[in-house]
């Protein structure tokens, strides 16, 4: 269940006054339908989009007030301003908005990595803009504006990352944006934050990606019949495995050094594993089942699962 | 939708006489469930398991015509003797049971892995008893007589792997009894089998295992926050690892030859698009994440997730 919002319900103030979303794909337009539902999140919403395709479907959609091809002209005058691109994205993006930034106005993310957005912003980032990374851990089988829906976020919950010797009323504002929209609010610094979501999320979206492909390179007959008995397990992995593409290649490139780390944890074990099944270990392939399961039941006891 | 049984419906004769289940577990209590339910699968149903609470619960639950402590007894005047119980036992039993198998009746098992069956049965199977290898690909992260259900099967696929030389008379009959479970049954060689169950079921089993390990074996703080944070990429690598120790244990040691190859392919494709992560290969993981929604397509036009 979605924790009480701590400050403000439907009919508050609302938080922002000129609210500008750049990229309005599944989370950004998400964020979109929140705030024009709720009421209280801001009084404007701006939505850029870069490709002409997308900016007609935008204005068709209509959960945005101002739909605005030029990324100057879009976050002028906005007191926020939330990047919802592909992380690889954010250093050009913020290279062309940034002169146009106002004094005073919080620039958030929804970003699945947190170090390399804070390597890609602050350094660009004007006197007087406030920076707030977050990361709300949300989202679906499907991308594009027209995935978006206003309760997305209900329930689940919203990293923040704050920046050393940031302003913390800004940080309080996006706070207060995201519990608005339903979420849990945590605070961590970027570099934990980049770990956990690399265990929790990147890591298992590699080795789908990853056996899909072992699957696909298997002899043709064989390949056929894997197709057909995909039993529970690979259909679980292959179920992680249908995401958007320029999301994953960019989250892969921007948390390289904790997938990597990841990564080469979990092939130190599987190979320990495989070790104990070559030579017949039954007690420590046992030990390792056993573990799996406990970590299972700690999730299923937190409602995660 | 399950297909049409191609011989019999409720109201035909009953395809055995006597059936015995040695170990009635989640798959073996099912088929006693179906047996009963439908009339037209055997006239007795005979029950055996070796602990003795799982005697008492067994008898309290009232799925077996009878229920027999020893194995010996249990499988006296079966005209099909159906193993229920992990695959490692298999040879355990069999010595016991062997000398006591009728004539003419149908030995047949419900094991995960294939070549070791054959392996393990074939050498002691007295003259005039006919050997059907089966795998029915069904199941729930529940174990144990009282999770067992009828309708476990239905829809689901039912490989069985016939041996050189075997019956074709008693293979027809097994298949009649999974058919009338409401599978859909399939015939191949035990080898393609295991090498098949290797990359859609037992590789998934053991990334699932050992990640969760992984997880666990992170820093206190970090490990913390998988468990709080645990998004749906590592949720469905749970899932899977929520399953019986004694069965997961014997399907690897069991299953050791393909499951160690189909590791070692997906190790070397997991290091192949690590290596790209590391220096930057942005066209080769949006390759590796296209062919995993090219898989993921695939499943759903065969109405498999």
């Amino acid at each position: 269940m979605p924790p009480e919002p701590l400050s403000g319900h439907a009919g508050d103030a609302p938080l922002f006054n000129r609210l500008c979303l750049i990229g309005v794909g599944l989370i950004g337009s998400s964020i979109a339908r929140a705030a024009r539902e709720r009421g209280d999140i801001a009084r404007t919403v701006v939505a850029h989009t870069r490709r002409p395709e997308t900016l007609a479907k935008v204005r068709a959609l209509g959960f945005a007030d101002v739909v605005e091809e030029d990324p100057a002209r879009a976050v002028e005058g906005a007191d926020a301003v939330i990047l919802c691109v592909p992380v690889g994205a954010y250093a050009g993006v913020m290279a062309q908005i940034a002169p146009h930034l106002a004094p005073g106005c919080i620039l958030s993310d929804v970003g699945s990595t947190k170090g390399s957005v804070i390597r890609d912003l602050l350094p660009q980032l004007p006197p007087g803009v406030r920076l707030v990374p977050a990361h709300p851990m949300a989202g679906t089988e499907h991308s594009g504006p027209e995935a978006g829906f206003a309760t997305l976020f209900e329930g689940r919950y919203c990293i923040l990352t704050p920046v050393p010797n940031g302003d913390p009323a800004a940080v309080e504002k996006i706070t207060a944006l995201w519990r608005r929209c339903g979420s849990m609010v945590e605070r961590m610094d970027a570099e934990t934050h980049d770990k956990v979501v690399a265990i929790v999320s990147h890591l298992p979206h590699l080795i789908a990606f990853t056996i899909c492909g072992t699957a696909d390179d298997l002899a043709e007959e064989t390949r056929e019949a894997v197709l057909k008995f995909a039993a529970s397990g690979f259909r679980d992995f292959t179920r992680i495995a249908s995401s958007d593409v320029d999301m994953w290649r960019d989250i892969f490139l921007n948390n390289r050094d904790a997938l990597l780390e990841m990564l080469a944890r979990f092939t130190e074990d599987s190979h320990a594993l495989a070790r104990a099944v070559r030579y017949g270990q039954a007690e420590f392939i046992e030990d390792r089942i056993r573990r799996g399961r406990r970590i299972r039941r700690g999730l299923i006891e937190r409602k995660q699962a």
